[in-house]
């Protein structure tokens, strides 16, 4: 019964060092971190990409179904802009809206591989038409199975090999998680990182970075996208905590009762029947200006794996606030979780920063409406800011969809230890043990995961003070 | 910024050690081992409880509503019966069937305490309609939030306040769990164990057992209910593996690998509408005798929450082969899990065991229709059997849905080192670990996992030998 098989550790300290290792490295085998911004500067000159708003109409591929309204493609693939119905009962709130629908699941992909003990990671400068700045870092792969199955009729993904068939060992995670629930209908991507030894063709648009220098990068706004944030989000870093507030078991216990006390029921309706939004030739709105619009783009001249295309987009009607609030307990740093309902979600909630939202939504609300901790962010002096910078969420999918990340540190009076129902402390680690995991931590609140996960041994030391770029609003709006 | 709080240690191995010392215990300091059969066979006399078939009809506050046809409770409350048409455009399969829809969350809860440095739990003897034997052993807890919010208007559930507002750090496990994806549409318990140090009065329906005297009674068949087994195997055992197959990374890898590669679209439709369903008046059955029927009973007298009821069940039309191939690799055992798609999960697949079936359903098929190594199950050899015994699945909703559980050692031959797609050679302690976390480990996968857990020590040693109590097929039929 017994076969000569050589056997692997399960799991190994080795990984989650080498992992800290790439993270104290500021700079790198290749490129310098200064010059990454200058790089991407020139890589946004030589695209000679356009995009500009389009009506529906001018849409090539694209239209609304007659009688549901949906807005999809002729070739039923990519996603489609449906309607969808959420109710709540045990909060007695029900609300309609437009969603996408993009059921296939894509591979969001970071090629590591050691230079000079060290582990990099492939990073790509990318055209996204959404994006404010068209060129950001993406992964080494970002693509939807229509992309790889070439649906667009385009060129192959580069590098995509090493993450349909990875080599045993070779994978660092490899995790299906969420995407914005208030966007996105049940979206999940697969997010990788694999490891190789052998030699890599160089791409020119591509370069190896450490995990430290993207901990740098993400000081500054708008330069590592959403994709890639996600994916360092995943990766098995581990922290140095002699402990928590509450043990992994306790944590875990109070998201599940979360998850079970929270009933959620979402379903999908024809676009056209959504109440409350209206549709003209350039936009889906709502007549108030609250949340979103849904437009349409035509994208010229791009670099992407095809040259020129259109598509429809979701425009965040103004820029977010996302932040945790953060302290110590007993040297241990901690932040404030938030077990959030969306609607897109496949199960009722998961973990959000403390604060997520766009404060414009809220300039009618009385203060009793307004997000709990939302001035706490609004107001932080500088002196209690840890982080804070701007980045825009996925932009193959939205326009300008900023939001003001920020990490604030907070005391008793304003976050007490013992945390208000539907929130909880949690450590760094823990956060990261959770996103090692499927829908556990919402899409936002791994981009500050990510954050502290290029920077973790700096969180809680003394040196981890004021990397704040400036104050919100953001500089762009 | 730091206040003085005591930290707790993230998780510890003190804990593991104390459910390894109790899953060697085979007495405990309660009542002996032996004499539990003898208990539940009282507690099945003093019940006085009856259970017949009835036709819908005679149902009491049930109703197969107009239009739709869906079988429901006047309260709206319980579960309902209704339709589910699941395509599975990857491998061109579609099928309508009749589904169990409950929304509503339960707990299934185990109590804790140490008894003379050893982890006792608290199991109780209960009466659930649809068990061969009419009592079994179940957890502390087992109630839905009908049960515990009385809309049964029976007695309050005995022992709920301690999972409803567990003591801090007294969470063992807390962790949603699927349940039968074929039978239930997105069902979800919550499973916890929570142990607590103060006394507690003691009631005549429960005994206190070590995790070894429950090991020895899952020996038996129809002892311990799959509410208690599903409990048991979250618990967070630590198993002495020196090394696995594939890393935790890459099991993991393969997880997210076939979760993202298989589309499951269902959706529920009327139960009127479900096409090769037939209805009369005491069944809802396919005229081809397979898979399962829908039927209702009348219970009697019983010591319940309420002394009698009436209720919708559904039957299997066969006794089921549940097993586990077994090997060791350099001395580590492995067991083989398969990635099964089940319509009502709430997402494509979950690890399912190496067979899981009905053969009764497969007799007209072809040998290449049958389900891989279903005759390495049913064609064991004595010496190879590592355990089998009969268990049902739960009484309060399934009727003699009994299926033979097995746990057989097989060889590269039969079940090569290099597993077949859509299966993984894995351990107990990367299933247990897996466990931990919510729609990674079926129920029946859950089952066979509660045998090794309350065996962990012995699993690998030449003692893990022939517990087989019997060949397939089970006793009862």
């Amino acid at each position: 019964m017994t076969s000569a098989v050589l056997l692997q550790p399960r799991s190994g300290s080795t990984l989650t060092e080498r992992l800290a290792r790439s993270a104290v490295a500021t700079e790198g085998a290749g490129i310098a971190t200064s010059d990454v911004p200058d790089w991407l500067a020139a890589e946004r000159l030589a695209c000679r990409t356009r995009v500009r708003q389009i009506p529906f109409a001018d849409l090539d591929g694209w239209s609304f179904r007659a009688g549901s309204g949906n807005l999809r493609h002729r070739s039923g693939r990519f996603f489609t802009v449906e309607g969808l119905h959420v109710v709540r009962p045990d909060v007695g709130m029900e609300w309609q809206q437009p969603i996408i629908v993009q059921t296939e699941i894509g591979i969001l992909g970071i090629l590591a591989k050691e230079f000079d003990g060290t582990l990099h990671f492939l990073m790509q400068a990318k055209v996204e038409p959404g994006n404010p700045n068209l060129v950001q870092l993406s992964p080494t792969v970002q693509a939807t199975r229509s992309n790889y199955t070439k649906a667009h009729g385009g060129t192959a993904v580069k590098y995509l090999e090493h993450f349909l068939d990875p080599p045993p060992g070779g994978v660092l995670t490899d995790v299906l998680q969420s995407e914005h629930g208030a966007w996105f209908y049940r979206k999940r991507n697969r997010n990788m990182i694999v490891e190789i030894t052998g030699e890599v063709p160089a791409d020119e648009r591509f370069r190896w970075l450490t995990l430290g220098q993207l901990g740098r990068l993400l000081q500054q706004d708008n330069v590592v996208n959403m994709d890639s944030r996600t994916v360092l989000a995943s990766a098995p870093l581990a922290y140095p905590e002699h402990g928590a507030i509450r043990s992994d078991a306790d944590v875990a216990s109070w998201f599940t009762g979360q998850r079970a006390s929270h009933e959620v029921r979402a379903h999908r309706i024809p676009l056209a029947q959504v109440a409350g939004w209206c549709r003209d030739e350039h936009r889906i709105y709502r007549p108030d200006q609250r949340y979103f619009r849904v437009l349409a783009v035509a994208v010229e001249g791009a670099n992407r794996e095809v040259s020129s295309w259109s598509q429809p987009l979701i425009e965040p009607v103004a820029p977010g606030v996302v932040g945790f609030a953060y302290r110590t307990f007993a040297g241990v740093p901690h932040v404030l979780v938030h077990a959030r309902v969306e609607g897109g979600f496949l199960d009722t909630v998961e973990l959000a920063p403390t604060v997520q939202c766009v404060p414009a939504n809220y300039t009618q609300a009385s203060a009793a409406q307004r997000p709990p901790f939302l001035d706490l962010m609004l107001e932080a002096p500088p002196e209690r800011v840890r982080y804070a910078a701007t980045h825009s969420e996925e932009g193959g999918r939205f326009r300008n969809a900023e939001s003001r990340y920020l990490v604030v540190a907070t005391d008793e009076a304003a976050t007490p230890t013992e945390a208000p129902p539907g929130y909880h402390w949690v450590t760094p680690g823990q956060l990261s043990w959770l996103a090692g995991h499927s829908r556990y931590v919402n899409v936002q609140a791994r981009t500050l995961l990510a954050i502290l996960q290029t920077r973790a041994a700096e969180i809680g030391q003394d040196s981890w003070v004021g990397h704040a770029a400036g104050r919100y609003p953001a500089a762009r709006t």
